[in-house]
């Protein structure tokens, strides 16, 4: 636009690349940084470079993890017959955070989509079935999100996984604990009616 | 929340400080960065530390600039005889993005505010009241925000200039261009009305 010196201009475009984040967005960040004093904006800096430098896939599960094995992959508390298998390593967060399971995971980082462009041998799916033909996995639990492509991706999975022998299972559809009947999707309404359970 | 490794949970607070980005967004964010590749990474790194290097507030309207004087102080073409007084370097791209003003800038760099503890002296008064004792200056454009504060900031400064002998303006007030009448609040709706123009 021409109207911001040039540094700004590159700092504004490397916000707008952001998912998420359009152009007006990015000059108020852009902005912000600016504003912030000299030592705030490097450490802002130094952040970005060192999570780079610092973080890669684990050897075994593909999250994230500043070592060669991840905490979760090394820990002995956790369950080493079940695998949950999923897109991101936000996903794994978000299960960590419901303190509900206590298995293993595996990170796909990617959902098979021909739309975009991302076939299976893009996603990390040889280290997957490297770490199920090593023995000792009873269960794999496919937790890609309820969209087509996570679909898609799981039955696929499931069809890789099944001549094993290893169970293979699929997150429950229903209901958000906390939504309303009147905002469901009919799709949603009619998984969770057919899902019901006893009371 | 300690599910995540260090250097990316560093790299998710850096986001979270930024304005209207919570723990989610910048989480998602800080992914989005560990995601890209590393070259990526870097420039965008690069691209903080670079703004906060070169970029510093112009000697004379304290907009932010690479040079000692921005390139509007030394326009060859503006109008060196009206000044806009501005909140922010974002409001002097608002206006020139206009492409109707042709005179000089000065930005305050805030707007007095007792609830959050800015006084007149943290501002860059002193140096707008440098320009104007320079002479040459015919109009102080008031271009604040339409808010309490800046109101209360518009008044402050008209009352420093006036004795000056120097014309003192304020934008004016009406329905947005393209709004709704609607949608207007009464404040607005009235002072459009009471600033009705002829056809």
């Amino acid at each position: 636009m021409g109207y911001n010196a040039a540094p700004l201009e590159r700092l504004i475009e490397q916000f707008a690349k952001l998912p998420g984040i359009g152009r007006k967005g990015a000059t108020r960040l852009a902005y912000q940084v600016l504003g912030m004093d000299r030592q705030e904006a490097l450490e802002f800096a130094r952040a970005i470079e060192e999570a780079h430098t610092k973080i890669h896939r684990c050897a075994v599960c593909q999250n994230f993890t500043e070592d060669d094995v991840c905490p979760i992959c090394t820990g002995e508390t956790r369950d080493r017959a079940t695998i949950c298998v999923v897109e991101s390593p936000r996903d794994v967060t978000a299960f960590e955070r419901t303190r509900e399971y206590r298995g293993l995971y595996h990170v796909l980082h990617g959902l098979i989509s021909p739309m975009d462009g991302v076939g299976a041998e893009q996603l990390c799916i040889k280290e997957l079935l490297v770490r199920l033909n090593g023995g000792g996995v009873r269960e794999v639990i496919m937790a890609t999100n309820p969209t087509v492509e996570g679909e898609a991706t799981a039955m696929y999975l499931a069809k890789l996984i099944k001549p094993l022998g290893i169970k293979t299972t699929r997150l429950a559809y229903g209901l958000p604990v906390g939504g309303n009947l009147e905002y469901a999707d009919e799709v949603t309404l009619g998984r969770s009616l057919a899902n019901r359970g006893e009371l």
